[in-house]
């Protein structure tokens, strides 16, 4: 079992938190898979495709293919004495085609399999990656190109960029191949390669052949010096900033929770997942449910720069890289405070072997000093009446960085029941090489923000499209959009013209329920329309947007057709094990046919039955020197919060804990 | 000196903060108004203004008159030998009459002096409440009321409320009082009051006179029976929440900061002043100016209730109640993290005395795990590197209680040089009396949410307007408004057809800056136009607001008129030194004829000036039964950000805290 200590249960989350890989432990049907089960089907698929000269086989994805939710809430409920198959999903190359393969663990065996032959391929994994960016090193064309510039090519690390869609006449038919474009950077003595771009070399590599089959070195721009671009502590210059003292977070009896379950998995596409999050209502002595699964869909980074090399730089980043894949080693007492407790995670490598990702996630109580509810009573005549409780509650953090950005993933769980995601921005900026060294001598679009000599900041947006399989007391559920309107009051005895009231309307189809956010204030609600308040109120919950960011690129731009999910920031669609990935379940170079929009558009009934809200965060990034040579991290989030859940404020009853610490 | 430890000076925030009274300390021209003060202001206007049984004389408002920007900045750079003058502002009420005087210390007179005849009246002293709320227990029509309806007398706690303005005849002209309403409350054996309205019943009081002018007793509804509205710890019946184990923040060195300054101040009305907050800049070896002052300028309050004794509780709470006035205690560990520092704050009584708030404030740092900035840089073969920097930030906290309701507001300082604002509403919701027990037998618009039996909690927003003079490193500024606009792209070459573009306009007058957020995505800057970053950059801020409300009320209606100041979420005026409160200076009774909106109005030339960015900060609030009966914080806020301020990243060479913590 995953290292835990072993305190009494807490937290109105059950805490089910997160096997990897106990063989002893207790089963689960939502574990993540485990190494020894990575390695399982490996066997059975290697064994069913033999590799050989004419026969490649790489596994691009392989993910638990879990079992259907009435089977696993009928599980928990004890109502099945048996336990649903165990069951993987994987996507295979196997010579130039896409092999979908249900793998049976259980019965040892491929249960299912098909060839698809639709737009897009699966994500890349590290070695195509790996592979494609080492081929430039010996590629007599880009030796030449990195010599003429009078660098060291010991010094040149390259990268590989997605190329995305554009309809180009050899996108389509039969001439489309599994591409990437490699571009490169040099590192120049320091780890900020980022910071050092050599612009325009691109390579075309055909990742199934693993052969480069275009290079193109189409112009020559100084690589930006870069000077002061060294992030590490150990290598940077004086003069630091004088240290802070030290600060730390202290439980000297330990955690309040346990781990001891399953609300944490991992996926190599989504990285974080949650899992049945329920909490636990004191007044009905009961656990209720409330997000059957929530995780990152799909991400979605265009930047906004026409320069040949830069122009289909228009990121798909958990389908063409993976958000789990791309997860990183957190560092303690940095990336997470001292009272964290860590998780490893697994994935399975290009050749179906598991790769252990160590301290993936970290969870911790977070006690930031603010206030979770507080009253000072100071109307009664001669009495004054204090009460405070401290906000503490329960984060699980994953980081990905992909290439050159960081995200810090927070799902924070806090005893009142809201549930808050943050996602954190910080890493580096992609910048461009130019010749500009200051903004007076630009006259012409530079496409972004001079942040240094010979570097541009592109703009850029980060969409993150999350998905959230609420089930608010039960499966069905039915979302409310309670407008608030401006009313007149016609009644001249009336002290007032106005006022505004709650203009409630149930979305009876997934045509009702698209939202574009600031255009009308709204309260937004999953409720359950079958369960009732003692006061006859709906069941619910509501998302709380902290901004409304929405899609600027024109809806028949070939990237917008692909991400249309981010036309909208909201979005419920009637629920659909299969409808996970927003943008596509083939998301490399997809066509935008297998998108949300594509699965909204059949505007199914979404009213009283299992649905799925769809929540987009986004950002629109416009640079600033700030940004250089690491960005100071920039959050953004949003709230589930329990709307006429409870029948009253849930954490009246919540003691501040035992032991106060006195200064 | 106010308790502080002596530790070396921290934090790139000049931390200038907070004397209260020190006669030996060394003279600031912004420190607050000390006690001895306060006591030689009161001699002195007394002896101007001597009371007789015929001449009343009531302090209504005490504030520093600070002297002129320019003087101030003078002092600080040392060009001037001699202190400024050290003046107050007063607001007394004598014989039905406001009046104006600006009082000299350094002189001990009366230096300005002025009657204020127009619309609108000062700030309710305390004794102006506690006096009108008294009137009603000896008032027989009131007594027989509360008896007719079986409660007991003592445990009747009343209320003043403001009246407004609402056109009528009695409000304009020669007949026009100095009036609040006086509503009362049930306590029945608890302390959670506003839990148990007495509906019906209504005084108006003439708070000059200090009598009861006015009575009905209109409708009788049941007083909630409010059960489990109990909210103190000691008294609250189980089962409890098990308890979390203990956590706190451990500083083992102390905190990073020393108290030794002004950047913190204390006005009856505006609460916490932030003044000269500056920001040390490694690179250029100096500290650079940032906010000249910010502070809350009023709070607008409207219920959304048609009810005869609800449809005039739109309240603004700084000018009629006083952000200061209302500031509670605060409780050491649990309004504040165990490393806190707290500091007193004064105002002036109704007889000129002073008066305390012991712990108004508290100052602490902040550290919640959270992540300044990271990179994992993975793209090097063979080799990982993982930088991450901890974020610790300076928070500066008070709490004001405006009856029901608690703001728990924050200024967060971070190393980066951001400012963080934010405001958390709990306490209690304004709930109103019915007869209603189940949402089923609503028919009509009960205005609000059946959040238990017999009880509705009201419809209302509130506006927080935050005055911010920005003087981003120096007093001319401007206010660029970058628009991101979507760019068609006709090149037929480029695989792309669209790419957002930075439209960027300075704001010539105050009209160009009104701003309603939401309808178009745009970057809002404060800028130097007179100085650039080595790479051509203008110097500047930028305000990142986290959510978008605006007002929902007709703009004809009276309580709108006088809350213009929300018509937008943006406004930029240029400084001038008398516009401070955006509902004007006399709020209480207000016609709307001194607001942020005229003197917007004014269409005053904005660039390249010294300008002042007024923001407003909205919650529409629709009460769920989770707010029953004491309302889980919930948070609202925004940050100025530096954009383009500094060369690059200012806390890229911030070292991790030296001594970490081992768990």
């Amino acid at each position: 079992m995953a290292a835990a200590p072993s305190q009494t249960i807490l937290f109105i989350i059950l805490l089910h938190i997160f096997y990897i890989f106990v063989p002893s432990h207790q089963y689960h049907p939502l574990d993540s898979l485990t190494p020894s089960e990575f390695s399982q089907i490996r066997s059975i698929v290697t064994k069913a495709y033999p590799e050989s000269s004419t026969h490649k086989l790489t596994f691009q994805y392989v993910g638990l293919e879990e079992p259907s939710k009435q089977t696993v809430i009928s599980w928990l409920k004890n109502e099945t004495t048996t336990n649903p198959p165990r069951q993987a999903f994987v996507i295979a190359r196997i010579d130039h085609q896409t092999h979908e393969l249900i793998v049976d663990l259980s019965l040892q065996e491929i249960a299912s399999k098909r060839i698809y032959s639709g737009y897009g391929y699966p994500m890349f994994t590290f070695e195509d990656q790996e592979n494609a960016d080492k081929l430039a090193f010996t590629y007599p064309p880009f030796v030449a190109s990195i010599r003429r510039r009078g660098l060291k090519l010991e010094e040149v690390v390259c990268e590989s960029f997605s190329v995305g869609w554009y309809g180009a006449e050899e996108e389509e038919g039969k001439n489309k191949k599994r591409i990437v474009k490699v571009m490169c950077y040099y590192m120049n003595g320091t780890v900020n390669l980022f910071m050092r771009p050599i612009e325009g070399i691109s390579m075309t590599v055909d990742l199934d052949e693993m052969k480069i089959i275009g290079f193109q070195d189409r112009v020559t721009v100084p690589v930006p010096k870069a000077d002061e671009t060294e992030f590490r502590e150990s290598k940077i210059k004086p003069p630091f900033r004088q240290s802070l003292k030290a600060i730390t977070v202290v439980q000297p009896d330990g955690p309040s929770f346990t781990i001891d379950g399953h609300m944490i998995s991992f996926d190599v596409r989504a990285g974080m997942i949650i899992s049945l999050a329920s909490i636990y209502d004191l007044e009905k002595q009961q656990s209720r449910r409330v997000l059957y699964k929530g995780h990152v869909s799909e991400m979605f980074v265009p930047y906004m720069d026409l320069t040949e090399e830069w122009q289909r730089r228009t990121f798909f980043d958990a389908g063409e890289y993976g958000y789990g894949l791309c997860s990183m080693t957190l560092e303690p007492l940095r990336d997470c405070p001292p009272n964290a407790v860590f998780m490893d995670a697994y994935f399975s490598k290009q050749d179906g072997m598991p790769r252990k990702i160590p301290k993936a996630f970290c969870i911790f109580e977070r006690y930031a000093g603010d206030i979770m509810w507080r009253h000072t009573e100071a109307t009664i005549p001669g009495k004054t009446v204090r009460e405070v409780r401290q906000d503490v509650s329960l984060v699980v953090r994953t980081v990905s960085t992909f290439g050159n950005y960081d995200y810090v993933n927070d799902w924070e769980f806090k005893q009142s029941g809201s549930i808050k995601v943050t996602v954190g921005l910080t890493g580096m900026v992609q910048v461009r090489g130019t010749t500009y060294t200051h903004k007076d001598h630009m006259e012409e679009d530079v496409y972004g923000t001079l942040v240094a000599e010979n570097s541009i900041a592109i703009h850029h947006d980060h969409f993150l499209t999350y998905r959230l399989d609420l089930d608010v007391d039960g499966d069905a559920n039915s979302f409310v959009r309670s407008k608030l309107r401006t009313t007149r009051v016609n009644d001249r005895r009336s002290s007032r013209k106005s006022y505004w009231t709650v203009d409630s309307k149930t979305a009876k189809t997934e045509s009702d329920a698209r939202i574009k956010l600031g255009s009308e204030p709204a309260e937004l609600l999953f409720v359950n329309p079958n369960k009732k308040t003692k006061m006859g109120n709906l069941i619910g919950y509501r998302l709380i947007p902290e901004g409304v960011t929405g899609a600027l690129l024109s809806s028949d731009d070939h990237p917008q057709i692909r991400a249309a999910f981010t036309n909208y920031n909201v979005w419920v669609t009637a629920y659909n094990k299969s409808e996970k990935w927003a943008g596509g379940l083939y998301a490399d170079q997809s066509h935008g046919d297998d998108t949300l929009a594509v699965w909204s558009n059949r505007n199914r009934s979404i009213e009283n039955k299992d649905i799925v809200l769809w929540y987009t965060l986004g950002f629109h990034h416009v640079p600033y020197q700030e940004d250089f040579p690491v960005m100071p991290t920039l959050n953004g989030g949003f709230e589930l919060r329990p709307s006429n859940f409870f029948e009253s404020n849930p954490v009246l009853k919540v003691k501040q804990p035992k032991e106060e610490y006195s200064p």
